[in-house]
C-alpha cells in the first residue's frame, strides 16, 4: 500500500501548523490564546450577559469545528488531535475566554471521548461557577437505530444545529432557551452519508480502511466507522435515493413543509459530483411536496481527503428557518 | 488501472446535471435561460447602464467560472463541457440576456478553444450592435516566461482579477475603465501551482495523466498541462517556497506593499494542509516585509478531484484593495 500524498511537514505538527494557518489567514474574525493554542475564540459575538456556546471536536473535519467560530454561531473551539478528542483544558480555556456570564452552552458531536472530556470541563468550569451544559449533536442515521437516537453520532448536520443554537445566543436568548433550541435543533436534523474511498491520517499516511475498487460504504461515519451496507458503487441518483429514502422514513414530513439541506462533501469529492447530488434531491424533495428553504453546497464536515459525501435534512418549523436566517460571520462560513 | 469513483449518473450528463443542482440550490443567486440552458445569469446585478461582466470556459473547475457570477462579480457566465470551452452561442445568449447597454466585458482564462469561441460570441454581438471587448486572464507563472505573459494561461488567480473587473462594473464605471481595470488586475496577479495526483473525467473515468505515487509536478496546469519541475515530494513549507520563489521574483514587491493572497485546493486537497501552506505563505510574506491585506483559503479553482494547491497573491495598490473590499454576493463566494 502506498502512501496517501499530503502537503503537511510533519504529521505530528499538522494541527498546530493548520492553527498557525487559520490565525494568519482571518485574523478579523479568529484569535488563538496566547496561554491554549488549542482554543479558537471569535473575535466578535462573545459580549456580556450573551450565553457563550464552545463547539470542538478532533481535527480533520474542517471546516468543521472551527470554521463555524464567529459572530452570530459558535464563540469558541477546542481543537483536538486528528480524529481525537480535545482534552478538557482548551474547553475550559476557550470558555473561561468567551463567556458573558450567563452560562456556557458545550454542543459537539456525540462521540466517547469527546464526552468525557467535555464532561470534565463542564465540571471544571462549575468549579469556577460558571453554569454549563452540553448538548450532544447526534444526526447521524447510520449509527444506530431510530429508536436509540441519543447513541447516535454528530456529523454534517452539526452546521445546521450549531447555526441555530448561535443564532439563539446571539439574540440574547437564556442559556434555558439555547439549550432548548440546540435540542430541538438536533431532533429535527438527519444525515446519511456514503464513502467512496479511505482517508490517511497525517501521522500515518495510511489508508484508515480497506474499500475495495468499485465498491462504496453506506452510512459511513467520517472516521471511518462502518456504515450499514457495504457493495458496488451505483449511480449518483441511486445513491441519493437511498440516502434519502432512510432520512425521509424518519422525518415524517408533510407535503407543504420545508427543510434546509446540506450536500457536503467528505474531502475528496469536488464540487461537480455534489451539485449532481443535489439535483436529485431536489427532484425528490419537490415530489414529496416539501419546499426547500435553504441548501448548502460544499465541504462542511470532512475526513481529511476522503472520497465520498453526505446528505443532510433540517426539518424546519418557523424557529428554526428564523434562526437559519439570522446574519452570522465566521471565517469559514456566512448566512443571512 | 482502475477506474476513479465518481458519484455521477453519465458521464455525458455531468455538465447538465450538475447545472440542475446549481440552478435548484441558488435560486436566489442565479438563474439558467431557458432558450440556453448553458448559460448562467446573475438574479441580481445586471442593470441599465451597467458594463456586463460575462465569464466562462470549460466545466470540472468548480466554483470557477460559475460561481463567481453574482451581485458585484460576473453578471453571466458560459459553461462548456468538461475541461473544453463552450461554443460561442451560450457567450452570446448570455451576454445578451444581462447587457445593460454600456457594453460587454468577456474575461477568461488565456486558452486557445476559449479565444476562438468568445471572439465568434464577440463578433456575433457586434453585429447586434453591442460592444464587446475582452480580457484575458494570464495568471499562472509556470505556463510561459516572465517575457512572454500574454502566452500564460489563466488559472486561480481568476478569482482575484474578476473580483477587482466585477466591482468597477458594479461602481458603474464605463466599459473602457472595466477593461483598464481588469488589465491593471490581472498584471499585478501570479499562480502558481503544484500537483499531486491526477484527476480524471467523468466520461473515461480513467487519470488525465501519470504522476507516480510519491511524485509532484509543480507548475502543472488545472488541465494537466506539463508543469516547469517533476521530482519527488517535498515538505509543504519545501513545496509553498518553490511556489513563492518564483511569484516573489516576478512581483517585485518592495517591503511594506500589500497582496491578497489566495491558497487554493485543486480538488482533492483539503482546508488543513491548505492552512499548512498559508502558514508558511504568512511567514514569508511577514519575512519580506509584506503586508497581507486578505487570505482566502479553500477549493476556490479546482481541476475535478485532482490533488494538489496553488498560491496565487495579488501586488494590491489603493484601487484594487477597494475594489477586493467592494461588497459582492455570489452563491458560492462572497466578500465585503
Amino acid at each position: 500500500m502506498t502512501e496517501t500524498q499530503k502537503l503537511i511537514n510533519d504529521g505530528n505538527r499538522a494541527v498546530d501548523e493548520m492553527l498557525a494557518g487559520i490565525a494568519a489567514a482571518h485574523p478579523h474574525h479568529v484569535a488563538r490564546l496566547d496561554h491554549a493554542p488549542r482554543a479558537i475564540i471569535a473575535r466578535h459575538g462573545p459580549r456580556p450577559g450573551k450565553v457563550a456556546i464552545v463547539v470542538g471536536g478532533g481535527s480533520g473535519h474542517e471546516p468543521t469545528f472551527l470554521g463555524y467560530v464567529g459572530k452570530g454561531l459558535a464563540d469558541a473551539c477546542a481543537v483536538g488531535n486528528v480524529f481525537a478528542s480535545p482534552p478538557p483544558q482548551p474547553a475550559v480555556d476557550a470558555a473561561m475566554a468567551v463567556h458573558g456570564g450567563a452560562g456556557v452552552l458545550f454542543l459537539y458531536g456525540n462521540y466517547a471521548g469527546d464526552v468525557m472530556n467535555f464532561d470534565m470541563a463542564s465540571e471544571l468550569l462549575e468549579m469556577e461557577g460558571i453554569e454549563a451544559r452540553t448538548v450532544l449533536t447526534t444526526d447521524d442515521v447510520a449509527s444506530a437505530p431510530a429508536g436509540e437516537r441519543d447513541k447516535r453520532r454528530g456529523v454534517a448536520g452539526n452546521v445546521f444545529i450549531f447555526k441555530a443554537a448561535g443564532a439563539a445566543a446571539d439574540l440574547m436568548m437564556p442559556l434555558d432557551e439555547v439549550v432548548r433550541v440546540a435540542h430541538h435543533a438536533n431532533a429535527r436534523t438527519y444525515t446519511m452519508g456514503v464513502a467512496l474511498s479511505a482517508c490517511s491520517l497525517p501521522q500515518t499516511r495510511r489508508p484508515n480502511f480497506d474499500l475495495p475498487a468499485g465498491q462504496m460504504e453506506i452510512g459511513m461515519g467520517i472516521h471511518g466507522e462502518p456504515g450499514v451496507r457495504r457493495g458496488p458503487l451505483l449511480p449518483a441518483n441511486a445513491v441519493a435515493d437511498e440516502m434519502l429514502d432512510a432520512i425521509l422514513a424518519e422525518m415524517k414530513a408533510d407535503p407543504g413543509d420545508e427543510v434546509a439541506v446540506l450536500v457536503n462533501s467528505l474531502g475528496a469529492t469536488p464540487l461537480m459530483e455534489l451539485y449532481i447530488l443535489n439535483a436529485r434531491v431536489a427532484e425528490r424533495l419537490a415530489a414529496a411536496g416539501l419546499k426547500v428553504h435553504v441548501t448548502l453546497v460544499g465541504p462542511y464536515c470532512t475526513s481529511l481527503e476522503m472520497a465520498g459525501a453526505s446528505i443532510t435534512l433540517m426539518h424546519l418549523d418557523d424557529e428554526l428557518k428564523r434562526l437559519l436566517d439570522h446574519p452570522c460571520d465566521c471565517a469559514m462560513f456566512r448566512a443571512g
